[in-house]
């Protein structure tokens, strides 16, 4: 029953969604926008999407689902002025990765009578790096994708028959949905995901400061070292919105590393180091 | 020239060094001990050593070359023990992940007229979890053997060749060989090493207590999470020595962490967060 899907934003997200609808048979036509031409154009090339649009907000208004796929305060952006242009029968999905204040952007703008849907998702899938090369039609298998839905939205028969084609779309695209409550979302990414991402930052930013210099760094580093780092890569662009909109809850984890890290440290040679150990062995077994 | 080894451990590091060296085309024989039967049962059965010896001081005192595989202070102890039975035409090595002590201990105990060779080793190889029934011939493949020898060794001419004979065969193996101070080893390592493994732990630690009984978390953590908790898999069993024998130089590196993911934690929503991803990213650059 989609016919026509707006993605706004072909970075490696948005690019991998278009090349995932295709390769799971979705037949409708995908229109893509993306700031910079450049990765419009190379999504494009890749069959992400159909075709360019000039204005993203005229694709929007041509499409039945549109797919924010743009970092997050961006994405509240484009809800804001959405909210005034398209109808009761249109849905707005988006992939961003903290889900409160799009959830209650949500509700402020969408999910009223005569306005459209909007349901918050969020892939729990991507890289280290962005940009539409990087997208990937597989990158969403075997994924959960998360839905963080508000309770009491208003929806008309059409955009509530949207919302379970969508649904039925990710789950076509091979991610396994699950929906959760936007504030237990945002407590558990901080823990599960935001916390690991600034842990290896802050790993790779000690490091390059200590050893990043040494000629012999190549040659010792190993895998531990490797795979420890390596979302060491990641841009800041692609964290600063994360950063700005689960403040607190990334606060709270960090402060509990560093807690943590602080006894291991005033316990190198006590048997209290055992405890250390066996505790991170309990979370590796479950 | 090396036509009977003895390996004291036979667990993953001991196991593989039997397993790669029979790959390589190693034609000697191959004696092994274990401190579990189990362990040499298994090394045995898996090709990995020719038989299993009972006392392990007579194995020693049996062949030219003797490879200590055990952990750390097992370590210390056997060389002890060894540099009073073996002769000046005999090396004993080992693969132990801190050097200092270690190579202290050859200064003492070896490396002097009518005394036996020792050469201080380290594989930068390995895995999460130990045990000779995860022993792998590929193991070296491509990873870096590090070795730091003493200064003014004293070697009868037999030994030096048996040190250039065993070289060799590290080669053969297909570990890159580097020389390495061992005070810069123990700085080196525990950058690039144990601060990575006990950044696991803590963070596995930190993660099991405060989500660890979550039952969404399965499927809520990703890529990110297993990769920067794998290690936390680790036990006490194979970090509890090099904590004890690194000790100074791990605790500087986790303090360096901890008020890197302060400084971090205060600075989330300021530029200077901006600075931080810079850093990291050009560590992974390089």
């Amino acid at each position: 029953m989609i016919e026509r899907i707006a993605i706004l934003g072909t970075g490696l997200l948005g690019a991998s969604v278009g090349l995932a609808l295709k390769a799971s048979g979705y037949r409708g036509s995908i229109v893509g926008w993306n700031r910079s031409e450049e990765g419009s154009r190379t999504a494009l090339k890749l069959g992400a999407i159909d075709s360019v649009a000039a204005d993203p907000i005229a694709a929007a208004r041509a499409a039945q689902v549109t797919v924010l796929a743009v970092p997050i305060y961006a994405t509240l952006d484009f809800m804001e002025k959405l909210s005034h242009v398209l109808g009761p029968n249109h849905l707005v999905t988006d992939v961003g990765s903290t889900k409160l204040k799009i959830t209650m952007a949500g509700m402020e703008h969408f999910n009223q009578r005569d306005r459209a849907a909007f349901l918050p998702g969020h892939p729990m899938a991507g890289k280290e790096r962005g940009g539409a090369s990087l997208a990937d039609a597989n990158l969403f298998r075997g994924a959960v994708w998360l839905f963080t839905d508000a309770p009491g939205s208003v929806r008309s028969e059409c955009a509530q028959e949207l919302v379970q084609a969508w649904r039925s779309l990710v789950a076509a695209m091979g991610a396994k949905t699950l929906d959760l409550d936007p504030m237990r979302h945002d407590e558990l990414v901080a823990w599960v995901s935001h916390l690991p991402q600034f842990t290896a930052t802050a790993l790779s930013a000690v490091l390059e400061e200590e050893v990043g210099g040494a000629p012999e760094l190549k040659d010792v580093g190993g895998r531990a070292l490797r795979e420890m780092t390596r979302l060491g890569s990641s841009p800041y662009s692609m964290w600063r919105d994360i950063a700005h909109t689960n403040t607190e809850a990334v606060e709270r984890a960090l402060l509990a590393l560093e807690q943590r890290l602080a006894h291991l440290r005033e316990n190198l040679r006590t048997p209290e180091l055992r405890n250390e150990f066996d505790q991170a062995n309990k979370f590796r077994r479950e």
